[in-house]
């Protein structure tokens, strides 16, 4: 297969010019032919031109204009809105947790096709036999939605820590025992095909860059709280992943000299008080001990603790307190140092995000520069499973997008 | 005047390609023509013609070829290199410091080629006044060089704080009693000129990038210590200035909880623990007290304490280590946020490095993902006054670059 996969990029014919409309339709989800020209500055024929082409590749479909859509200026004839075809081509996903390896079959557009989760403690794995699970699951996912390996365009993989997206190694994961684990490659070498690994939190903001209600914003910040804490940094429409291409460990920034201690190894990092094993080790001074090298035990003891915040137990409600303080801390330094217009907060613990809320903003407000006045938009993004999904899709089509084109 | 000025640009002809062909020429301080042909992908020919217009036109003048710079391949004929001519224009800088106005007028490769430094306690005295004294520096410093204003390209100010770059607004400065100074358009109505404004730190970060021993890396941060502690961000060959214009407040992240009291009025802020006023107030425990809030009376004790740490007296010196452990997070906060290929570490207060260093990178290897072996190269660049100079002749020139040109 050459055409639109990892090999071929693709292979529209067109190439810049092209990938600029199709992006444009991408961002605005359902646009009129005469606003691509507008927002594009390409003239009205070249833009028919172009459109014409992406449809009849299949890449755009035309929408049933609606009433509401109807131009006046255009004497009542209904305006024809543009989309990306959902069907156009389908991506796998791999989400390599602690106690789970995901797979999803996602399509253009990062709807979720099919998918298949595998329950495993992976670090008592090898990184093969790990890599082996992984394969099974794309298999068992394909098969599920009636597709080869060859006829998706690529597969990406989110994995923990700190990854180097540039050649899939993991520096440091805290999914694996060892550093250095070369898991982009061995995965490439059993799936026969190319692979992309990056950092999960890099996922989310992926996910928030192609599918996510902002995803016309140039510049913003996704911060994911869950079994760790990460971040997302997107400038001028591009993901930032730092010149030495291991960024954005903001989980890792310290706030306090000899704090608490992390799964790093160092003291102090936001994640040791805010990650989700930080809030049940805390608890164990008032709850049954609970083991959290083990992720199933971590998440039935925090259940147990939202419950007992939830019913206003004030201990529980001061470790959710301290947590968003130290969470509202570290994200008014990323304030004071970036400045960014949007901050947009995921991850699985921001489905408990009325427990941290108050400190998480009080703290911003008591630590950011100019306080209150000067405070960017801070979102809670609605969070699901396919959340990482999508985010595992737009970076395949991320770089769909770049690879160079026939014609220009 | 309209031609190489804040209101005319370079007024070169030839545009974008002449403005790629003299930054190239500025990167590389003394180039061969055939090596900007190289490094542009411009052909010869264009090269040639450019470099000759830039040279008709005073911008550009060839240097006399060293035996050494004789390329073999030529059967001799020494390769003629060129470089920007030091006389094409002149820049005014101003800095307002709490304690000094100082004026420079510096020439195209930032040699200071005049200074008129005025003492006064910024603070105690109203914007307008404080405007009225950058005035007369200017005029006394332009009638040393034998200028007038109108044959300089234009004003470039730097001032520490929260400063808004795109209209010259002082949000929060702790050189001015209140908040929001206008003082780019106070400036300019005084002069009748166009000024440039922004913060003092980024003025360093650009003048390391124009003129500095690193101006070829295309990202790197600078951090300064002084009487603040402030950092300039250069991504991708442009200086950061946030989404929200006011970005790179290192020096008030916080790595510390309720921690040490700020000038700002927030806790915990970096500065609060590592700028110069911190040093002396921690030092008033064993040393004569000493009013901070008077400048020239804080510098006084400064000299004093570094006095002490230079004769190994152990307390002083611990006030030093401390400093620079908390620096040496700060610094590994960044790294993990950012992970630059390089740190420059700049401002009055490098002058007593050594007294800090050991301290800074034990933090370093401490905090930063990855510890020793990640490690960004940390520098420390030589210190001076012109620093600030160049940086302002900087401010002017980089906009200088990116004025619309005629032609292109």
């Amino acid at each position: 297969m050459t055409g639109r996969d990892l090999e071929g990029g693709f292979d529209a014919g067109g190439g810049i010019t092209k990938l600029r409309v199709l992006n444009e339709i991408r961002r605005r989800e359902a646009v009129a032919r005469v606003d691509i020209s507008t927002a594009t500055g390409l003239s009205r024929g070249t833009v028919t031109a172009v459109t014409a082409d992406l449809i009849s590749e299949g890449l755009v479909i035309e929408l049933e204009a609606s009433e509401e859509a109807a131009a006046p200026s255009q004497r009542g004839r209904p305006r024809v809105l543009l989309a990306l075809n959902p069907d156009a081509l389908r991506v796998v996903g791999v989400k390599v947790a602690p106690d789970t390896i995901a797979v999803s079959i996602t399509n253009f557009v990062g709807d979720v096709v099919a998918r298949h989760d595998t329950s495993v403690q992976v670090k008592l794995r090898e990184p093969e036999e790990v890599a082996r699970l992984v394969q099974e699951g794309v298999d068992h996912a394909l098969a599920t939605a009636g597709l080869t390996l060859a006829q998706t365009a690529g597969i990406g993989i989110g994995v923990p820590g700190f990854i180097d997206h540039a050649t899939g190694l993991c520096r440091w994961s805290p999914v694996f025992g060892e550093p250095d684990i070369p898991f982009g490659q061995m995965m490439a070498k059993r799936l026969g095909r190319p692979v992309l690994l990056d950092n999960d939190a890099n996922l989310v903001a992926l996910a928030e860059q192609w599918f996510g209600p902002r995803r016309a914003e140039s510049d913003f910040l996704v911060v994911t709280v869950e079994h760790g804490v990460g971040m997302g940094l997107v400038l001028d429409h591009r993901l930032y992943r730092g010149a030495l291409r291991v960024a954005s460990e903001f989980g890792h920034t310290k706030i306090q000299q000899g704090g608490a201690l992390c799964r790093c190894g160092q003291r102090g990092c936001i994640e040791a008080y805010v990650a989700e094993y930080a809030l049940v080790r805390e608890a164990g001074a008032f709850m049954p001990a609970c083991d959290i090298s083990d992720p199933q035990a971590t998440r039935l003891a925090l259940d147990a603790l939202a419950a007992l915040a939830e019913a206003r137990d004030p201990v529980a409600l001061e470790i959710y307190r301290r947590a968003g303080t130290i969470l509202g801390i570290g994200l008014a330094n990323l304030i004071n140092i970036l400045n960014p217009p949007l901050i947009v907060l995921s991850g699985r613990a921001m489905r408990t995000s009325h427990l941290f809320w108050d400190a998480i903003m009080a703290a911003l407000k008591a630590n950011a520069v100019g306080g209150e006045r000067d405070l960017p938009r801070i979102e809670i993004h609605p969070w699901g499973d396919d959340v990482w999904a999508r985010g595992a899709a737009a970076l395949v089509l991320d770089r769909l997008y770049q690879l160079p084109q026939n014609g220009s």
